[in-house]
């Protein structure tokens, strides 16, 4: 079943540096600025083995080829990565200033996109050495560079949406009762990587109460018959994200925990059903939000519906109120509305959900229906 | 052998909140934002389960108590980490403006110390939202606050290069030829893990020409007879860090090989020797760059001889030309020279070393003298 998709070649990394020149220019930028991370990853298939404090920045402006500045130890490493051929590497050695380095590939007085997640010591020091320039994040000057997925990246999504719902299958059949949290959640990381996950990021484990907080990973409190559980899990495959939330429920519910699951997976429908190209982000919110609200809990349910997913398992777009930003077939985003009661338990529904021509296709297919596990 | 030490309380957290907003107030500083991170870990002992775009931020304002801002999903989690009870927790909500909750926090015309790795999307959040504030990274404004290490500290460091040690007795005994690099580097991670880290942070297994290269991790290059083979290997033990390098050969050196890594051990003895509290950092480098470059090597040795070690691998102080910084008693860093000849091998002896009343002492104390492997 399991195929390992054609590596990306040195011409998607060419196309999408241009591409990201070109949308830099469209925003008034004089360019982009991109540290470490994902969107490098992105851009040129590079991943430094580590971050640290020395400075690595691929400098893209429109009208001029692509640099990336590196430590001079990091050099060899950085040739060896699949974009490298579409770039220049200007490397710099210990004891050298890096941002006189990188200093001649900006425009003196331009403004520039500079990755999220770019360390604030490198940010402070090219404001230092130009004080003239000005840097704006890219998730508010180009918060949509890496939302809308190709065809070569939908692969990537689908096959690591489809290994996270295999998890959820075989996770069903462990036993919870009378084990930790830690252990399930051991399990859940095992059989990420066992359908072929490279990176598991997150395995929630979230118990009766311990379910009521959203963020809550897994700790050494024991399951229980008669605990609700939240799951909620996922990583990378092939490069590309899986996220995906259930909750079960330890032996036959209760009246009161049927009745918000149900609103819970009711939500999480009318969430995906208002998925269509043009829709603004925050529709998507609305309408998960308004059934919760109109069942009388919307006090409970304390964090947005959803979040883009890519290289990352969790970036823009943001189904959050006040996203204007409409929806556009290719870009790939968690529908997972949720309700929190605080000392007693949560219930969450996730799948990834990708804008079609005409509606959403879901990424996760599990039954959304209370799965009872013992 | 081995045992637990005795877990930071919040009295330890409260004295180093404590004595960093002092040493900002010494710097002139308003104050200091912390993100996630090292220095977080090391003022409250919080480390968020995922660094996301949300921000969390710990202000420190010298006469004020210390808040962390934190976002309300995380907040329960922050307030159970150990230094929690000794500050305030100020929490928001998805969909509100981060930068709002925290400017009433910061003196509007103050200057700030920010942790160097905080996202630059928080930092433009807050030059934004307080124009007249102005921000400098901890390194710059305040780089010795996590260097001096008290003796809880230097307990758990001296612990870890126990550790690190236990593992480069054990590696000299598998087998190294026919191998791929990335078997060994797996058994060094094993290893690690078998004595006590809860954290792998790197295996380096350069063999033959991959050696030269000071940055290079693991490959499938297969290793073979005759190979000079830098292994460099650390991670985190009782949250705090080791790292070390020995170079070994696969059966009997040839002259060359057995000159270089002469040199490289009696330079890295000569930086051992030259500390003592006092001394500036860049006087490590020079001893042990000297005696490097007496010998005819001197291109070959392409990076800095050391840095700090304390709750991440890599940390100030750095021992580089340039850096005056005066050693002081409790510091710990590496001593680590090395020669790289390029497309042939490369050698690297790393010891970590603790800076006492009247020299230095070693971390690491294996023999320094190149062995053989089969």
């Amino acid at each position: 079943m399991t195929t390992t998709p054609d590596p990306f070649t040195v011409d998607d990394y060419r196309a999408r540096m241009d591409r990201a020149a070109r949308a830099a220019a469209d925003a008034g930028l004089a360019g982009i600025v991109v540290a470490p991370g994902p969107d490098l990853v992105w851009l040129t298939g590079y991943r430094p083995t580590a971050v640290t404090e020395r400075l690595t920045a691929l400098v893209l402006a429109p009208g001029r080829d692509p640099v990336l500045v590196v430590p001079t130890l990091e050099a060899p490493d950085a040739a060896r990565s699949v974009g490298a051929p579409a770039l220049t590497l200007r490397d710099w050695t210990d004891g050298k200033d890096p941002y006189d380095v990188t200093a001649p590939l900006l425009d003196p007085r331009g403004r520039f996109g500079i990755s999220d997640n770019a360390w604030s010591m490198h940010l402070l020091g090219l404001q230092s050495t130009l004080p003239d320039t000005s840097y704006v994040s890219l998730t508010r000057s180009l918060p949509m560079l890496r939302a809308v997925k190709d065809t070569a990246e939908l692969e990537r999504l689908t096959a690591a949406g489809a290994a996270a719902d295999a998890t959820y299958e075989a996770i069903r059949e462990v036993p919870f009762a009378g084990r930790k949290e830690t252990d399930v959640a051991g399990d859940l990381a095992d059989l990420l990587r066992h359908f072929g996950h490279e990176q598991v990021d997150f395995t929630v484990v979230g118990s009766g109460p311990n379910g009521a907080d959203p963020h809550h990973e897994a700790d050494d409190r024991v399951i229980r018959q008669g605990d609700m559980v939240v799951l909620d899990f996922g990583g990378l495959k092939h490069g590309y994200g899986s996220d995906t939330s259930r909750t079960v429920h330890v032996g036959d519910p209760g009246a009161v925990e049927q009745t918000v699951h149900d609103i819970v997976r009711a939500a999480q429908e009318a969430g995906f059903q208002a998925v269509r190209p043009g829709v603004a982000c925050q529709e998507i919110d609305r309408a998960a939000r308004a059934y919760i609200t109109d069942a009388g809990y919307g006090d409970f349910f304390i964090h947005r519906t959803g979040h883009g997913i890519g290289v990352t398992t969790h970036e823009p777009p943001y189904m959050i109120e006040g996203e204007e930003q409409p929806l556009v077939p290719g870009m790939c985003f968690s529908v997972e509305p949720g309700i929190y009661l605080p000392g007693r338990f949560g219930v969450r529904i996730e799948d990834i959900v990708t804008v079609t021509e005409d509606g959403g296709r879901r990424l996760n297919d599990t039954a959304r229906e209370m799965a009872i596990v013992h």
